[in-house]
C-alpha cells in the first residue's frame, strides 16, 4: 500500500503563500539575530558540548522531561472514587493515528487488576460441545492477526448533552484511543470448543473485582472480535486488561472486556447491570434505547482547542483533529471556521483503516478575528456526523451515552479557545 | 482500506487440525482439573477479590511488573563506552509491526542529548536563496504528514559476517524499529529557503556533542524525507532525537540525523567521517563500497529464537517474524524448517506499507525432531533475500555493514534454539 495523501488539501499556490508567512516569521528571527543575537543560535548549548546519558540509562524508555505535562488526567468531581473512574487521553498533545500505550485512556470499575499471566486462565463454557480452559500459552498457539482499531467509551462527550461543560478536548473527547492489536480471532476459540446449535449470544467476563460482563450477539463474536494480548507491539498494559482482553471493533468500549477470564455461550442476552441500568440511552419519554453497541461517526478538532490555544498570532495556522466511525472508514472530514456557515474539505493524512482513527488537517491564514471551529465526519456508509441540536431533538437531554454531535470551539482574538455551543 | 489478510496461510482444514492439537492440551488441563484441582481455577485470585490501583496511579503508564524482562539490552563487549553504543530492540517479545517507543533500539555517538525544545533551532543554510532559522513552533506551521517507516542501522547483523556469533534475534537483528512518524516533508522546508540552481546535496547536522553529519543527495531530500517531531503519536523520545529528527525512508539509520539543528545545502558530498571511514563496505580487494544507502530486503524469525525457545513440546507451533525492504513493500515471505530444502509461503498479517516492517506467520505441527529454521523475504521489486554465503562470495568477510543474509536458527528436540550457520 502506498502511504499517499487523501482528500483535497490547500492548493500548491495556497500552501506556498502560507509557507511564506511562516518563513517570514523565521526570516524575521534571522534578521533580529543580526542586530540582537539570539542566544539559542550564538551560544553552544550544554547538549552540544557534553556527552549525554549512555545506552544503559533507560532499558525501557520514557518521554523527555520537557514533556512531563503530557499525561492522562482525570476529572475529580466526575466520579466518587478513583478506582471506578476515567483517565482521559491528552488528544491535544498527540498527532497521527496511533495512541502511545502510556497515554491510552483508562476506565475501570474496581481499579487496575495486576494479574500474574502464569496464573491466568480463560474458560469457555455454556452452550459448547467441550468446555475448555486455556492458559496464556495455549492462546499463543492459535493463529494471530494484527489490526488497528479505535476504542471509544459510550460515555465519551457524555457531559456535553446539556451544553458545553468541560474545557478541553482531553475531557470532552478523551475517552478514546487507537492502537494496533495482536490477538486471536475469537471465532477460532469458539470453534475449538464447538458451538451448540442453540448458541446465539456470548457473555465475556473480566477477572477484576468488578467482574465486568456484557452480552454480545454471536454474529459479532464470529465476525471480527479478537482475543488480544498485545497492543502497539508489546504486552497489553495492566489498565488495558493485561494479560488478555476482548476486542469488539467499532462497538462501545465497555464491551471490550479486560482481564478476560471467561466466555459463556448462551441462547439469549443476560441483561446484566452494565447493559440495563448503565449503557442505555434514556429518552424523554422515559423509555430507554438499549443494546446501542455501534459507535457512530464522530470527529473533533484537537488543535487548536482549549488546552492548546493559538500562541503564534495571526498568519499561517494549522487545524488538526481526529475522526472515526464504528461502521467503517472516514473518507472525508469538513472543517468550518464560522460555526457552520462555510465548510471546507480537510486533508486526510495517514492510514485509513476500517473502524480506526483517522487524522485530518486544514491549513489556513488566520486574520486574527474570532473563529467558531467545528469538524464534521463523513463515514464510508454515507452517514454524516450530526449537530448536537439534531441529536437532542430525538434523544432529549437525559442521555449520558452516544453523543457524537459536532463540537464547537470558540477562538478569540488572542487565540484563547473555549468550549461553546452554537445554535 | 480493509485490514484483510494477505498471502496463503494454512488451509482451513490444516488450521482446524492444528487447533484441535492446542485444544487437546487445553482439554487435558480441564480433565486434570476434575481429578487434581488447578488452583488457578478453583481459588479466587487476589485481583478478583480486591480493588486495584485507581486512575490517579499512573498519569503516564508503564508495563506490567510481569513484563520487566522486556527491555532494550546492550552488548558490553561491543563498544568501549555506553555513550557511543547500541541498545537493541527485544524483537522476540514483540508482535505486529509497531515498535513501542520505550523499546525502540537506540544508537548514539555522544550519549542522549536532552534538549530544551524552547531553545532549539533548525537552520537552513548553504546554497539557498534565504538562509532561515526555525523555532519548533515555526516547524509546526508547515503541513504535516503521517507515515510508518522502519529504521535499520547499517550495522544490524554486522557481527554475523564471520559466522554465527550472537545468540538471540535481539542482538543479531535488533538494530531496527518501526514507528509512525508525524512531521513536515523536507521539500517544503527547502523550498521555503529557496534552492539555488547549483544545489545537489544536503548535509543534515545533529545538535548532540557528536554533531553527526551525513551527505544526502538532493533528489532523496526532495522525494520522501521528513523533518519529524512525533513518533507513534507522541513527541520523539530523547534517544530518538527529541525535539526533531530527520526521517530518510528506506535508507540506513545513521542518515536519519537526530537532534537536527542544521541542514546545509551544497553542490557535492562532504565525505565526512561517518560516510568514509565508517559506513562503507570494505571488499576483499581493499577497495570500499561507499554511499550504500538503501537497506535491502531482509527478514528474521523472531519466535522461536534463542531467547524464545519452544516451551510447549511437540504439537501445534507458531513461527513468526518480521520482514522489510528499503525499496518497497514485502508481498511474500517464505519459511523453511529444514535449512532450505523445502520452502513454505508464510501468511502475512497487518498493514503492508512502503519501507515499513511487515509481520509474517507460519503455523505447523512440530513432531519434536530438530529444525533448521530460516525465513526469506521477497520485496516488491522482485528482489529475493540472499544467503549469507552468496553475500560473502562478493563482499568477503571484512564488512561490518549491510548484512541482509538469511538467518538460521537450530531448534533441538527440547525446543532449545541456537544461532547457527548452514552451507
Amino acid at each position: 500500500m502506498s502511504q499517499s495523501e487523501k482528500g483535497s488539501g490547500p492548493s500548491r499556490r495556497t500552501f506556498l503563500s502560507g509557507a511564506l508567512a511562516a518563513g517570514g516569521a523565521a526570516a524575521t528571527a534571522g534578521v533580529a539575530q543580526a542586530q540582537q543575537p539570539d542566544p539559542a543560535i550564538t551560544e553552544l548549548p550544554d547538549w552540544s558540548r557534553y556527552n549525554g546519558e549512555g545506552v544503559d540509562a533507560r532499558p525501557y524508555g520514557s518521554p523527555s522531561e520537557f514533556e512531563s505535562h503530557v499525561v492522562r488526567r482525570n476529572v475529580e468531581w466526575l466520579t466518587a472514587d478513583t478506582v471506578s473512574s476515567v483517565n482521559f487521553t491528552p488528544l491535544h498533545e498527540l498527532d497521527g493515528i496511533i495512541t502511545p500505550n502510556g497515554l491510552c485512556f483508562e476506565r475501570h470499575h474496581s481499579g487496575i487488576a495486576e494479574i500474574d499471566p502464569g496464573q491466568h486462565r480463560l474458560m469457555i463454557n455454556g452452550l459448547v460441545e467441550t468446555p475448555l480452559v486455556f492458559t496464556m500459552e495455549d492462546l499463543m498457539r492459535f493463529p494471530r492477526e494484527n489490526r488497528v482499531y479505535f476504542l471509544e467509551c459510550a460515555a465519551n462527550s457524555g457531559m456535553e448533552w446539556r451544553g458545553a461543560q468541560l474545557n478541553g478536548c482531553q475531557y470532552t473527547h478523551g475517552m478514546i484511543h487507537n492502537v494496533q492489536y495482536t490477538g486471536v480471532p475469537l471465532r477460532y476459540i469458539l470453534q475449538e470448543a464447538g458451538l451448540k446449535s442453540s448458541a446465539a449470544w456470548i457473555l465475556p467476563e473480566g477477572a477484576d473485582a468488578a467482574a465486568m460482563t456484557r452480552s454480545i450477539p454471536l454474529e459479532k463474536a464470529l465476525d471480527d472480535c479478537m482475543v488480544a494480548f498485545k497492543m502497539n507491539g508489546e504486552a497489553l498494559r495492566p489498565e488495558q486488561g493485561y494479560p488478555v482482553r476482548l476486542v469488539v471493533p467499532g462497538w462501545e468500549g465497555n464491551m471490550w472486556v479486560k482481564w478476560l477470564r471467561r466466555i459463556e455461550v448462551g441462547d439469549k442476552p443476560w441483561h446484566h447491570r452494565e447493559e440495563t441500568s448503565k449503557y442505555t440511552d434514556l429518552f424523554p419519554s422515559g423509555k430507554a434505547r438499549r443494546f446501542t453497541w455501534e459507535m457512530d461517526a464522530k470527529s473533533v478538532i484537537t488543535n487548536p482547542s482549549p488546552q492548546a490555544p493559538i500562541a503564534h498570532g495571526p498568519g499561517r495556522t494549522i487545524i488538526t483533529g481526529i475522526a472515526w466511525s464504528g461502521r467503517g472508514t472516514i473518507p472525508r472530514v469538513d472543517v468550518t471556521l464560522d460555526g457552520g456557515k462555510n465548510w471546507h474539505q480537510a486533508r486526510m493524512s495517514g492510514p485509513s483503516f476500517n473502524k480506526s482513527m483517522h487524522r485530518f488537517y486544514y491549513e489556513f491564514d488566520w486574520d486574527g478575528s474570532p473563529l467558531l471551529l467545528q469538524s464534521r465526519a463523513h463515514d464510508s456508509t454515507g452517514y454524516v456526523q450530526p449537530t448536537k441540536e439534531a441529536l437532542r431533538e430525538i434523544r432529549g437531554e437525559n442521555s449520558i451515552y452516544h453523543n457524537n454531535g459536532i463540537q464547537t470551539w470558540y477562538v478569540n482574538e488572542k487565540g484563547v479557545v473555549e468550549n461553546v455551543e452554537v445554535s
